[in-house]
């Protein structure tokens, strides 16, 4: 029997019973659902609001509709408009009136925020893994790859000779942040809202505390409005996801980028890439343009969410029913996409000849910063000799003749402080390893880095 | 046997075979695949590419693939991609060696964009008809309550008085600008594709004047690299989609607020409420509630497809297939919103005597204007007018006494110009009717208006 | 004096005063504030709400109050709040008495969409011209490089040959559909809002039509509700902002990699670059970065009005001034950024031999679809010349060896149906020439486009 | 001498000049680029890059160029592009060569990130003030209004009777979590970015760990490519901004509606509304709709950072220029929005005989679930006890007839377990101290609450 028939004799129809029923995606709280509602019973126990053979019959009654529910075979209604009361319901019909009394003093509104707080328990564990997983495929890469001398690239020009490995550390910190991110979030996400009841808080005296223990969480939360009013958990979750879907839309662009037929630095196994169904020869970077793709989505789930919330009065509002299938979705975009970069960045491999030809067809002037600093060596002020490379460059460019090609005499032209040992700059491993500081490129450095690194990675 | 067999050792694998597969969505689009695919073959046969058994044998494969499909039998494949090639697949299990020919000269980069563009054909329709049987219940509503009086409001606070048909027509106004975008719509959006291969246009002379007509187009691309990159016509139609949602949650707004108990001006009916599981009194407004919140998933799918296309290259690239889950979704929600929409329309009651009560017991703040005017006539500069009765507001509230309860003598100590026919003023159809000029809210304003909606909703 | 001073004793103070006024950014409407007010100070002498006289001075009062604007002596105030008391408040210290007439019957909520409106007829007409000044510098470098053959990419990978120009006229299709939609909108902003009042339409009989024709509007709003409530016109203004900035960005995208030192393709003007603080060789694509990167923000400026209208009641709300900073942003900033654009455009360099070498250099692959075409007109059916063709390229790949290096005994084992002829098919302009449909690359239909666009610009 | 004059010929131009500089903005940096330059020519006096007389003469040079650009005097000059070069000009113009030297080995793409995060330093204290600020304006506005019997809504629609308190304690709550989300933030901000050079790191050797201590940071950055390269700490910050806005808006939606003549429950101050240009009543809300309305330009500026960074190379890309105007705005308009609702909350009256006789008025509806547990103690299972006074509420409203007025006789017409002690029920306080969880609003919970939350305040 739906609950409004006590209320209103008509029920709900037309176009509106298309949008009342939110069983179609809530469903999937399903086990979230009934361990707030056995610890709820056990609750109700301790209280005597039902008897220990009531007790007993509503937990077992849940533990089979768990069952039902995984196994596919529950009889999912409309009617009874969400996971709640389809568990509520089929209930009733398992164990009879015991199953009238467990939602004493318990509202949807603190159910529902309970539910989605106890998915996100397991979510941020597995994401904190699959971030983990990811972040050692990386550190594994820069390994392979210490030693390979590779351009740094800013507004997508050559800018300074880096260690290959220093590239992908890079995105490791940037991916260690948003672990860190999840941990913050952990004591914000832990707070129990079940005692809140509908807004004013539980009129029965449950005990929250013991709840809280129970069901896992750390803290519980400290005013029945707030507690069923906020979504900022989702909100504060999402952008998370959303922060690490922009850093993997990054790592695709420049992935895309450096295995493209005429960068031809990096290659992508055959198994993450698809071909064209009119172009034979096509042999396309799908995987992370999908997961480019992806991230706006994720960005459009956390906009939704943010303008969904915006200028709602601080209560419950129906409105809230569309926290959901945003924050699912974004759940299933970036768990896939976390395990899919992971895969590309094991199956890379990287055409070292291709690199270095690139490097020494590219006329040196990945060095000119490193000509610069060897005139400040000699005594020119910085800003000086950076107009001195500057028109040396420029020179080069007009003649087309690599840095490394000029003269000693030409070079001098430019200025009396070039001596021969100049071309001793034109010197890939001396160049990457000049750049010796804690987060530079050198590679004692990036050792140093990668050791710490696995050590946090456990 | 999937189309990568060729080129591929290596079949698709691990996670990106989970993001990789477009066919759970895009199967949707299985009509108009098929009516793509029938006029393809019939231009194949014009060519001579199929002979005409051969482009019989295709057309009545297609035809027993979309009754297979629309029956719920047909085996789709997740090694097969996406419904091109779940469909070429079948076609060629039913038909043999024939449909090995159907893909001569396409590419699903083309194909794609056919599909959604002659899918909005359709969603168009439906969502114009939408529209006009919503302006048509506001019409209604609109004629029946032509002399209720009732109060407009700026900030939400009593502004001037209105005839309710007013406010209703207000929303009519809007919609009828979104009708107006889809029309203008139109004529970029029936601009055929096909025809444009991969990028480079079709390799053999497919006659594409007749593929337009055959398909219901009005006329081709004229550039194939264009009408494979752009996703323009998707946008424009969410920008649309996008505008409708924000106006149904700006009168969700309006009318959740105006049937609260505090306002009490209207009700919805029972079957358009729902209750709370704890609080049996509650009357919950959530059709007006969902349809507010569900603009904010529509905003977001806009934002995420903008998103998604900034910055790509202008080419086909694999992050365009993350256009159709956010555009079936806004269809869907569009849709389902503007019925509830005008479902709570036909259903609102207007409780005249509460909006009556409600203006009685509010001070006759609401003629403030009609005073100002009344002084202006006297001959006293608007500026100046605005002032003095500002003034009498001041004292009004003060003393905590209705304006048209002041005494003449009270009155004429703010102006001497003030003379006791000023009692006129406070009176609620005059105050209506003083609004006289197009678009006014004076009765016979209106009523034109209604007359000239009534002719352009046919 | 502040029109406040009436109604309230205490002035807006503390932060509140800090946020109130927006006479900082809303003083950018001064001239069609004042074009406004002087249509309606004659439309008041017409109703003889003001003499000749007073309509004399205060059109002259105007007008000096405008040159006094134009000139930078204005002394704004803040506690004027906005534009339009502060020109009122001026013209009262200019011309007395009279100036307190202008606002009879007017409310500044109906002022301010007038004003807006009016704003964007210039602008229009200003984007209008440099989008197709952007679209004739495409048509010319198309022009310039007709027989350029040229790569197209799908997945930044290389799909099919073209030629350069069909690159450039993609641009410009995609382009004049925005010229198309700024058209369209123009019938929905010329409709004249004023008589509209504050909410309830004008209550002195202020002639409308008049007014519309003097202001230059086409039509007038025909409800004064929907005519202060509705702000959809900076929505579609600011959508097809968007969508220019995001064809622009793809422009953008397209030129910076084509322009890198792997690609090669193409060269910037120094101008158009900048150089590094620390980097002397660098040569850095800034302008294009910087109009991908502002696409951003007009992204950003669509999602915050819809977000700031989204659930607001149908009325003026203040919220309702947050709409203006944004729309004055997008203005500027895609009004600068199509002007980059063509200046980069003009200032492009075409390096035709690396063009040449790179396609020398990639193994031919670029033919593998005309290879399936030959196959094709040989009787294989399509799909199957696909696969073999496939085949062929992936032995390609193992080998390391450019297709049109296979022998022809080599090239039978994979068919028996190649003959001798198929080393015709590796001939760039005939495979250029081959996609000879409308829309198509073929350089006779791209000739034809040409002269098509040249007439539609003018 | 601009930077570009060593390697370009051509110095900027055209359009590209009007969009190339960014000293109209980042000149609010100047502070901290300065600390940043003192500190760093310090480390060049120790690494002997400069001399001790030339270390002084910087750090003499930059402190005078402080007081220059804070007095209003310094030459901006657009040719120099931004802040850092500006300073740098005007270094060498005011100590000559010496100024020449301050760039070695250093990068404006570190040297912005370290402007921005300096930036943020105190921007974090001021906002975190700001909201304890606020935080404790509603806690003495709870404690003020303890006993103040007050509707709690859902749905708009009364719900359950609560503490007026309780309701200003749920906004706290939110709002100390962002406090939280801010303290978390800092040790993700307080990342030393300088020493990274361009993208590889220092190649002077500068002391990193002795630059950290000195500006105040508390640990150094790990990879140079990264820091030059992330902006997620923008974005981070921009989020809580967000998180801060949405609330407000939510806050200032509540209040609206509370202070609107129809509910009656609030009243603002006269300082904190504005009147109308034409409607001398108005009394509105202004400062309330625009803390909601600001909401969405913060959004906004959320939304377009990550469409900026979405899909960009992982480096330094000029588009990042365009992160610095969003965050600057939303800087402005949270620190102004926590203002003015600290004002609001301040200046807020409440009408306690409105209250009171609203809820005298509401036909006790509002103690429904009061009822529903009255029949639960009496041994009712609770979806029985609801559905039954879901049938007498019916009833209620049918007969126009408030609970609390149905004889003993009719009550237990509905169920025989009703008994006179039934009247109890509609006892307001009772009702409200039934609540008596933690977190619920029973009076002596929430002293409770606001004990421990004045301790957290300090």
């Amino acid at each position: 029997v739906p609950i409004r028939e006590g209320r209103f004799e008509e029920p709900v129809g037309g176009a509106f019973a298309r949008i009342n029923p939110s069983i179609s995606f809530d469903r999937r709280l399903f086990r979230e659902d009934i361990a707030g509602s056995i610890a709820y019973a056990r609750a109700l126990g301790r209280l005597g609001v039902v008897s220990a053979r009531e007790e007993s019959a509503i937990v077992e009654g849940l533990r089979s509709i768990e069952l039902e529910i995984g196994a596919g075979t529950f009889p999912f209604r409309e009617e009874d408009e969400d996971i709640h009361m389809n568990i509520e319901r089929r209930l009733l019909e398992k164990i009879g009136q015991a199953a009238a009394k467990l939602h004493t003093g318990r509202s949807r509104n603190e159910q529902i925020v309970l539910d989605e707080r106890l998915y996100l328990f397991g979510v941020v564990d597995t994401l904190r893994d699959g971030l983990r997983a990811l972040c050692k495929a990386l550190a594994n890469k820069a390994g392979e790859n210490l030693t390979v001398v590779f351009p740094s690239y800013t507004h997508l020009r050559q800018a300074q000779l880096i260690s290959l490995a220093h590239l992908f550390l890079a995105y490791v910190h940037a991916l260690l942040r948003d672990v860190q991110r999840l941990e913050d979030f952990e004591k914000r996400l832990k707070v129990l809202p079940l005692g809140s009841g509908a807004a004013a808080g539980s009129s029965i005296g449950v005990d929250r505390e013991l709840l809280m223990r129970e069901l896992g969480f750390l803290s519980i939360s400290r005013n029945s409005i707030d507690a069923v009013s906020t979504r900022d958990f989702i909100a504060e979750f999402e952008f998370v996801c959303t922060s690490i879907m922009v850093t993997l839309s990054r790592v695709a662009e420049d992935l895309i980028i450096y295995s493209s037929d005429e960068f031809g630095f990096l290659s992508l196994p055959d198994s993450l890439t698809t071909t064209s169904s009119l172009m034979p020869q096509k042999k396309n970077p799908d995987s992370l343009e999908l997961v480019r793709g992806k991230s706006a989505r994720v960005i459009g789930h956390l906009m939704a969410l943010f303008t969904l919330m915006k200028g709602l009065p601080y209560a419950y509002d129906r409105d809230l029913q569309e926290d959901k299938e945003g924050l699912f979705d974004a759940v299933d975009t970036v768990l896939a996409c976390v395990d899919v970069t992971a895969e590309v960045i094991e199956g890379l491999a990287v055409n070292r000849e291709r690199v270095a030809s690139a490097l020494a067809a590219a006329g040196g002037f990945v060095y000119a910063t490193d000509l610069a600093d060897y005139l400040v060596l000699k005594g020119l002020p910085f800003r000086e000799a950076h107009r001195t490379v500057g028109t040396i460059v420029r020179a080069a460019v007009e003649k087309n003749r690599p840095l490394e090609r000029f003269s000693l005499e030409e070079l001098r032209s430019f200025s009396p402080l070039i001596g021969k040992d100049v071309y001793g700059v034109f010197e890939p491993l001396r160049s990457v390893n000049s750049h010796d500081v804690p987060g530079g490129t050198a590679i004692g450095r990036i050792e140093e880095e990668m050791a710490r690194i696995e050590k946090e990675l456990g």
